[in-house]
């Protein structure tokens, strides 16, 4: 018996680059946060401390900031390849590189004025190998409720089920969605309106009888509205709202006072895709 | 010498309430985290154990729900100055009672469908004592950015000073603002959209020297857009963009790439007030 | 009616400062995280820019880091002194300032490693103007958890009150204290595990009728062993700890199985004091 | 083309529990956050919202509270095995279970008295699928540092980098430990201590190259101290210090004055294993 160094990666996590475009008096913002990843030749550092192919993490971040001047930043999917198509050609000994990107929205006040616009997450993540290369786009943080229009019913009742049957409940998320893309090139921007419209179609638009049915019904919007994704990947939290019994104070209460609650809850997760979609190759790493 | 109580007071933190309007087809949503604090004669519970004059926490969080349902949710200055009025005069131990509101934002998508919108949380806090009250409105998480029309320079140069003078910056905050108002009633959503429209206002057109003058304008503004208002105080964080030296890749950078720092931060803080605004009493508390 | 500037103060917030002591091969280590605050002649920074007798947040920070090289770090209480005198006394304009320290803990493993031990933190807040300074000492972070000798009964029943009475209950809480010293110079070490530790026994060894009583005995045993201490002000969150109701799967719960619950949590606050403590002063400033 | 469902699953996320064992006067506490998944044929409820086979996310609640009253809690490993064996024989549809539970740790202050000890977390997940099952341990939340005995050099000049070569630098990590157990018993509590000292010695006792040699030297440490184990994944922030340039102040800084950063942080992952590891079959799922 023996011990072996098995899967190993390494990178600069969360690089903050807020990017001016300042041509004239109307100036552009861009706000990310940056994370790049890389696999490949460096058995080296690990079982001996050798660095000699070991590209720090600290020239991965300077990367990000003289890119973002040199060439601009854009959109996240096409800054994501850049840097990953570098990384996988600076050093022969990163065979693999991720690139993951956060980007925050800032809607514009005036020609040099932004307020954050909430809490929603534009992601881009870029994987490089090679020649080959595979890019994904999401969202975080888009929360949605439905008042009415849920029930949740029929389900089995083993001996520790006590939750009643219900006709009419609050369903309540934060959307967390990952999506493939065909290829590596396309309407960037124009793609994340439609599929995030999709998404916030879908929810709003399915009467549901499980979150996991509202899901999927997400997840085939997304396909049927934006013919270049091949793979939709949702973690939906059941963000539950608990109906207050009022009945000790003489009060009834249909469906009217709720407490939000923070945990447990209910966490759905699953894939929708294409029945021809290409193999995910490494879109997934 | 003797040990004696000092200054106390107790409550219920942080009950989370959701309530909906139902009449009819179209749904009304509230989203409220409701602080509840109580102060009078509770010697005897700190002293010996004796409850006899402790209403419960619990009982607190059950009368914001039960009011919930009750009276319904409209503007949160009405909602706090029902619940702390209540409290005054449901026990005869409590003397003074302090609400404070949290209110999150949702955008409707829909007759019962809902967005959250945004970081942005609007407040109040309205104090009770016997017949007086206080009310006060305010908000946190309003995230704002001018990327020029910031300086900042002339100040003393210690024997620690290393700072840089500078004719342009980037100027970035999160506003946290409170104002009280002259009266207890008023037209509290009105005023909420006036205020806010002040503060984001005089940060998009005042050209800056610091942001201590950014921060005196905000308050001016509000008080001249605002005749209810007597008093803002304002809480500035200095969220920092630092520009990045881009000289070792042969590259210039005239403020186009930044890093946002998230430690060490500047912070900013201070009072605009009406010179002949009434005085305080417990409006602070 | 005229709009006028009134309370006002600035400084860095957050500066994270780790010192080692390297004299031999033990290395010593402090890890503090510094907010410096002032207050003193600023009008003019607000009401026109003119930042001539503003000490730049900067040089702020760099005071910090340069005095923790000269002067070294060892009690905290020392170090905001030290710091908050030289505030004081840089500029003409400063007349006062507050220097609050927090110091997270960590355990030796050699003679260069450490752990960090723990959530605990402990705290110093050292206020001055002209000659005269304040100092206090602190903690938040220690969490204490009873598991029965808590009792809560007695209280009244108003219409919104169902809490059944209790004679066994967990009593959780996440102790936060502030304590003020008589004096400005001491032994801050030996006093800090002194309160402390009365802090923990008291918790410990007081049967409870409610926190209220367990608070005023942690700030009596504080005052009763810690004779330099003057005044203690705690911040009590009732961590509730709710019983589960198991009898629908046909098991007893006595007292075995709870919900840790996040929100909404009691609040409990109180001062104990001498009776012929000094005046505060600017102490809680 | 047509749409489909792929890999889906579902569960309770963060069921907070708390366990008190009161036989005597000397009472024992478990404090644990427990999150089940379930996987199998549920493409039911996505499709059409027949949620028949769908066991619902509070009868999975109700039964670790139910387990944890009938079977107590005693080592995590041991409690999950039970939660996951019992969920894949619950329902016929669901064909696997994974549970993972977080443990708080508390140090005992008296018969019934406590104090959370830390922000360490010792974490266990289990898989079952069938007749088999996997069992992984792990730990979030150890931070370590030495202030010496580590380099960093040797590695490529490319254009991007300016990061000097260093002799000395701290090396600062949060560990983020996950092991797999060769066997579904063992001794759980046992193995535990010894992993975790395995972990910190190999920390204190490496004279580091690079923070991926001393990553290799604590799985390394790890299988050879605990023969139960085979294979390791490590996590490792390298949480930057910065040395501060005093050299404006006329102080030399050799290694005493540091900024501990936030962001960007490196991150270093890796697996280190036996080669005669049995194969992982769901172990990391």
């Amino acid at each position: 018996m023996a011990i072996v160094l098995g899967d190993n990666q390494y990178g600069k996590a969360e690089t903050r680059l807020v990017r001016v475009v300042r041509d004239g008096p109307r100036h552009e913002l861009r706000d990310l946060n940056v994370t790049t990843t890389l696999a490949g030749d460096f058995a080296g550092t690990y079982l001996t401390g050798d660095n000699s192919g070991v590209l720090a993490t600290d020239s991965q971040k300077n990367t990000v900031y003289a890119f973002a001047k040199r060439h601009g930043v854009d959109e996240i999917e096409e800054f994501a390849l850049l840097l990953a198509r570098h990384f996988v050609t600076a050093q022969p000994t990163v065979h693999r590189a991720r690139v993951s990107i956060e980007e925050y929205a800032w809607r514009r006040l005036g020609d040099h004025s932004f307020e954050r616009s909430g809490a929603q997450v534009r992601t881009a993540t870029v994987i490089c190998a090679g020649d080959e290369a595979w890019v994904g786009s999401g969202l975080t943080g888009l929360v949605l409720l439905n008042s009415t229009d849920s029930e949740f019913h029929g389900f089995p009742r083993d001996p520790y089920t006590t939750l009643p049957e219900t006709k009419d409940r609050i369903l309540a998320t934060e959307v967390n969605a990952r999506w493939r893309h065909a290829t590596v090139d396309g309407d960037w921007a124009g793609s994340f309106v439609a599929v995030r419209q999709a998404l916030v179609d879908a929810f709003v638009g399915t009467y549901s009888f499980s979150l996991q049915q509202t899901l999927y019904a997400m997840g085939r919007a997304v396909l049927e509205r934006a013919p270049e994704v091949v793979e939709v990947r949702l973690s939906l939290p059941n963000r539950h709202h608990l109906l207050v019994d009022l009945a000790p104070f003489g009060l009834e209460n249909p469906n009217e006072v709720f407490v939000a609650a923070d945990r447990p809850y209910g966490l759905i997760e699953g894939t929708v895709l294409r029945d021809d979609a290409p193999p995910p190759g490494l879109a997934w790493w």
